[in-house]
This record gives C-alpha cells, sequence and structure tokens, in this order.
C-alpha cells in the first residue's frame, strides 16, 4: 500500500464517521502511524461544568490511535477497538481540543497505539489527556475494512 | 442528603450536559449508586461501520459511572473522572443501548466506579463494553458542585 | 473437556509457576470459569511501607483471571494476558490476600476476566484491588498450550 | 530537595522492598523524574511456559514508575499507586529486563507516570511491556513517606 493509498483509505473512513461530524471532529494530518484530529468546543459537546465532556475527549483520542494503527496495517485489514484506557489530566477547554494518535508496537492479531490530547489556548499547548488503546486486526469480517 | 436530594441534584446536573442532549441520551434510574443512561442509535453517534461509535459508549458508561459516585458523596462535593478504561465486547447495535453504572467502593479522595453497557434487541440484552473508572472526588473548586 | 480435565490443566499449569511458589501462592479453589489464588503476606513480598506489593497483588489477580479464561476455552488452546489493569484501593495487609477470578465474557480471540482481590483479617473480608483483564486465546504456539 | 536528596530517599525506599529483593530486581538509574529497575530472569519468577512472570514485570514497571514520581515531590510526601494498567506486548525473555519509568504529569493530587519494559538479548533492546499508572500523593499519613 502506498502512502497515498493509506491516506485516502482514512481520509474516506473518516468521512463516514457521523460521530465525527456531530462533533465537529476534523482529520488533520495523516502520516504513517501518526494522526491528528482536531475540534473547537460547543455546547453541544460539553458536561455540567462547561468544558468539553470525557467522552468526547476519549472519542477522537481513540480515533486517532485507531487510525493511526489502521495507517501501518496491510490494506485489505480493519482495526477494532478491543479496549482503551485515558487518563483526564485538565480540564478540556480552550480554542481547540487536538488529539494525536501514534503506534507503540504493531502485532499480527493486536496492536497497541497511543493518543495525547493537547488544548490549545493563546498559542500555547497544554496537555489535557492521554489515552492508550489495544486495536484489534479484524480480516474479512463483514463491514469492518476501515 | 436525603435520597430526594440526590436524584434532584443528579437530575440538575445531567439536564446541564449539552452533549448527553446531542448524543439523545437519557437519564433512566437514579438509586443510591446506581445509575442508568440510555440512547437510541441514529447515525449522527455513528463509527464508519455503522455502529455506535465506541467514544458514544464510553461517554455515556463513564457518566452513569461518574454519577454513581456522586450519589454517594456528601452534597458539597463534586466529582471529575480521573480515568477510564473501557473494553469493547461487542459492536454497539440495536434498539437501544443502556449504561448501568455502579459504585465499587466509595474513598475520601477516590472513587471506584464501574458500567456495563447493553444493548438491547427484540426484548434481549447482550453486554456490548465494561468500564472501570476512578473518580476524584472534588470539594470546593469552582465550577465542579455535581 | 470435563470439568475433571480442566481442572488438572489448570493445577499443572499453576506447580509450572516458579513465581507462584516465591509468593507462596496457593490454588483454593477450580471452578469453571472461577478460580481462587490465596498467600499469606511475608516480608519478601512486601514493598517499603510494609504491605504487600502491588506487583504481588497484581500477580495473583492476573493469575486467576488467566486460569478462569482457561478454564472455559476449548482444551487445545493457551491464553495469554495482553493487557491487565488493576485499581489498588486499600493496602494489601491481613493474615491472608485472596484473588478471585472470574470470566466476564469469552470471545474466539478475546476473553475479558476480572478478579477481586480481599484482604482477611479475623473473619472478616475487605475488598482491597480490583483488576480487569484482556486474555489472548493462542492456539497452535509453541509452549503456549495452557 | 536537592537532587542529592531524592537519589538517597528513593535508593533507601527501594532497598527497604523485601520483594525487589526476592526479584532480585535493581535499582540502576535515579534521575529526576526518570527510574530503571532492572533484572535477571530466573525460574523462581516464571510464569507456566518459562517467561518472567507477568505480574512481575508489572511489578518493576509500577515501581519505575511510582519512584519517578516520587522524585519529582515535595520531600515531606509519599505516593501510592492508586491503579496502573499494563499490556504485555511479547514474552518476558532475555538476558536481562529493563523498566523505565518517567513522570509524564505531576499534579497535586494526582500523577501520571509511565514505565516501557524492554528485553535485553546480545545486545538488542526490544520493547516487551507499556504501564499508564496513577500515582496519589499522600501526606502526613503514617508509615507512608516515601
Amino acid at each position: 500500500m502506498t502512502s497515498e493509498h493509506f491516506e485516502t483509505r482514512i481520509r474516506d473512513s473518516f468521512a463516514k464517521q457521523g460521530f465525527m461530524t456531530t462533533l465537529g471532529a476534523t482529520l488533520e494530518r495523516v502520516a504513517r502511524g501518526e494522526i491528528e484530529i482536531a475540534l473547537r468546543p460547543h455546547p453541544g459537546i460539553m458536561q455540567q461544568h462547561g468544558f468539553v465532556h470525557g467522552g468526547v475527549v476519549g472519542a477522537i483520542a481513540d480515533s486517532a490511535a485507531g487510525y493511526a494503527a489502521l495507517s501501518v496495517l496491510p490494506a485489505d485489514t480493519g482495526v477494532l477497538t478491543a479496549e482503551y484506557k485515558i487518563n483526564l489530566l485538565a480540564p478540556a477547554t480552550g480554542e481547540r481540543i487536538v488529539a494525536r494518535g501514534r503506534v507503540v508496537k504493531a502485532g499480527r492479531t493486536l496492536t497497541l497505539a497511543q493518543a495525547d490530547v493537547f488544548a490549545l489556548n493563546g498559542g500555547q499547548e497544554k496537555l489535557i489527556a492521554h489515552l492508550t488503546a489495544t486495536m484489534m486486526t479484524v480480516k474479512g469480517r463483514d463491514g469492518v475494512s476501515d
């Protein structure tokens, strides 16, 4: 699979995620083993204290980690998140929230990926969350090819 | 705090969560140490394969676990999720998705809570995810009283 | 596989674990999907404050969860821990420490198992830790048949 | 607290851990925010397949992460592991097993630390496990000052 191919594949897959559209999340960077997803805080994604909901932070971090895994796997495989764990380090608030996913170790069946999530404010970045995820490679399963 | 008080407090807090409204999530049950949150799958919360996004499953599970923790804590405290870990066991698809949170152990600083998430289909329940969360008790912090 | 067979298989495997001997851990109960491992605190397994080391608590909890998974899988398969997460809820101190593992959901490739760890003191049990583990089924891999 | 002070404090604390002696683990490096603990595989720390037990890998990783946290905290505080999560990526086998802990974010109440564990063989390092841990700062609690 050439670089161009995995990028097209990931961009097509991302565009099919209704939930990313709902969040207002955009795919900012697609490189082999490294993905960046960003969004701007708005009331529809907040929790009761006016911060972006931890579930939203988890969702973009999980997606960034998942696409990072997909970017290093063979073209005929898909990935499903088996589990993820996220530490929420500071309130998610700011001009933009950015999740950066990367692959730690790609395996035949399981791939370990991580994502750091940053809040951007006045040109400053602050680490607000860290996710570790186990991605399961799936092959030939109906409907899971990306 | 009487039973009535914690229920009112949790319902008020839930109503303030813009993200729960966005998801179409509803608070189905509020009891001391046990909370149920449900939603109906719709395109705006799906991932690329047409299943409810793992981040959405994580969000309602985290909220159910967090409110379960809040329901057992003193009235002048709030909770923040320090970390959560979720195992996604089967695709989130069906007529309804229901997260049931409960407290495993309440502590002064940290409370361990869990949530099981079920897919409901034709009267059948299927376990699709399991979350474990560490909730941090906060007191006297501006804006975090629920 | 009959009940007798999985019990023999698990007892044989446990006996081969040099680390369980080092810890002084014993296999107390072997039932389908439920395993109990116990030990008595002694200086050689303690951390700096005189409590049983969190890594020891994790080890018996992981083993209890892993054998619980093995007890429900076909006879020609083995299990490897892909990941575990443990919440340490109270200091591990007392007359005995007991880990009780159980299967939450058995899958073809991955099995979710849990373990609760209790400290026993004067006839009282206290929950001191909770573990969630993802076990990977392995088949036909040299050296991994239990 | 000067550099020398935190190093002395950590070396003294490590020496008090009976379990580290049992494992044959040694403190290889003590720097601010970075700790290295190593051991040589031997039968007394193995699981049934002849690999170092996942619980042992978890124990040295947890200790490396915990001391990394301690090295950046004020002198009158101690740390307790609230929870850790470890992904076991490859069998722990080789001439030496080395855990390298570091602080990701230090907070007043909670500190996020990580550890990577490597197997060393013939001059080659292989990543075999990755741990994320939440450390709780404790102050003025009897018996927990390191």
